[in-house]
């Protein structure tokens, strides 16, 4: 019987505000180049003072994995806290105008927290660095996890910026047991290397008793393996669980699977914003797979979508990518 | 002695949110192309409700064009009303991190109406058709204006968008008489044909009166003097204001003063977003007005800052202008 939805997404909720800053500015504020940074409202108020013009666009690392997956016309499903607020409703609106499906009840007007934000600098390169405040996304309690709709999934994807906060792994270990109750599987992103430093055992111990697929990138790998060896590390993953998918920035991506292992090559573009280019791999890559693609051409159609979103600013597809798969022949 | 500001721009302030339209959109919504019109607040959410993923970006006519001033490295100021709410916020900031002096009042948190905003459809040919919700910028207050601050002003800057609303037409007033009281000058837009149509007596009477620049487009300009002889209707306005500053979209823009007149080019590129144009073409020839340039070249800046801005999403300047001036030999 085919499931209400290919993939329910589960993720830290925000909008992305995104500016231009060189290397003087990162260094001159304290911002760690490339990486996610998480933030309080002092600081975000502080650092937003400081950078100059930017442009809000609706994010949140699984938030845009979903939107992906909607853009290719996937059957998606996305959980995530936003408040009743400005920013909330862009954040839901973008979400339910790209056709995912979003009923996460909100937090109330009056919450302490606002709306998470994620204050995205752009370098010259293309690379961004993150400072996150996570506001009302970082209260999402086990009981907004809806255990039918978890049930009703072919797979779910877990964020794991998202292990941050409390409960978070009460929420996750629900979401889990509803999906894999029903026969559905779960994908885990490892989101960040820093991510990995602080959650380590947890993500461990979910990745050997729940992960179905894990999708990460090398410096991700390499933290959550303790190693500097990639290629042991891909390979003890594999051990571990169905699917390794394992973006490796300008080398495209290594899939391993069944004892298998393919490379999905970087598709070469003018980088203007690296925002989303994991995100948007995951979204192509489980798009594929629950269409029933091989693994391997899962993984080009990752390579592919994670190309496009990383020649513009925003985190979320702007061409149609569906159109770019057929003249990739990726599809017919 | 010079004053404080080379500019100082009075208008509607509001966050655009820019999304993507195609014709069939526009016709089942009843939203006419190209144009400007008024949205109330259930229009907004219903129009809102139906279109795409957007992108949300600081705009408001007269703000643009103090941004393009200000990104010129211009002295200016700007004031507009927004709302002590999130989408005020961001527009406060985009403002200031450019450099702009912007200290207007905040309504409410309490009040009935929200910060302004402009769905912005995009059509795949790059023209806007632009949705406006005023929210609390249309209950701009006479006593919002400081007269010390329009009498630190060389120019004063006036949208046109900005009649409509109570109290408009005496804010207006006020800020002319200060300013020209201290020896400074008036430049007005008419921003929009629809716009001409409603308000067209008080605007020949402000032309008549205090007006020193009149910035438009073609058509404005032929609703204006209702005719269909664009020369003719240059001609008038000439003899009413000391400087004419047209644009004609792809022919460029024509300038008229003191029985003289020049044509500008316009820049050919490729249009993304046609927002923002004839703002930037006059925040930039305002920019050179000030700082001492012929007419001619002051025509020539606002083409070239016109281009850019159609170049990309958005309706404030993104490259470097100074540079793209520098390279174009407009300023050494």
């Amino acid at each position: 019987m085919t499931k209400k939805y290919q993939i329910v997404g589960i993720g830290n909720a925000m909008v992305d505000v995104l500016t231009h800053a060189d290397d003087s500015f990162l260094t001159d504020n304290g911002i760690e180049k490339g990486i996610m940074q998480l933030i309080d409202m002092d600081r975000a108020v502080e650092l937003y003072g400081k950078v100059g013009p930017a442009t809000e666009i609706s994010g949140g690392s699984a938030a845009n994995t979903i939107a992906g997956a909607a853009h290719l016309g996937g059957r998606v499903a996305y959980v995530g806290k936003v408040k009743d607020d400005q920013l909330g409703a862009i954040f839901a609106h973008d979400l339910r105008a790209q056709g995912v499906d979003y009923e996460t009840a909100l937090a109330a007007a009056d919450a302490p927290q606002e709306t998470g934000r994620c204050i995205v600098l752009v370098s010259p390169c293309g690379e961004r660095s993150m400072n996150t405040y996570l506001g009302v996304t970082e209260f999402l309690h086990p009981s907004d996890i809806i255990e039918s709709q978890m049930a009703d999934a072919e797979w779910i994807y877990l964020e794991g910026y998202r292990f941050d906060g409390p409960q978070s792994h009460e929420a996750f270990a629900k979401a889990n047991a509803a999906c894999k109750g029903a026969g559905g599987k779960v994908s885990l992103t490892l989101s960040d290397p820093f991510c990995v430093e602080r959650h380590r055992t947890a993500f461990r111990e979910m990745i050997k008793s729940d992960v179905d697929l894990l999708f990460c990138n090398r410096s991700e790998m390499l933290s959550m393996y303790q190693t500097e060896d990639f290629d042991a590390a891909l390979n003890e993953a594999a051990t571990e669980v169905e699917i390794v998918a394992c973006t490796d920035s300008d080398q495209g991506a290594h899939i391993l699977s069944g004892g298998k292992r393919w490379h999905a090559p970087a598709i070469p573009t003018d980088i203007v914003d690296a925002t989303g280019a994991g995100d948007l791999f995951a979204g192509a890559f489980l798009w594929g797979l629950t269409n029933g693609y091989a693994l391997e051409t899962c993984g080009n159609m990752g390579c592919v979508a994670a190309s496009e979103v990383i020649s513009h600013i925003g985190a979320r597809a702007e061409a149609d990518l569906t159109e770019t798969f057929r003249k990739s022949g990726l599809i017919s």
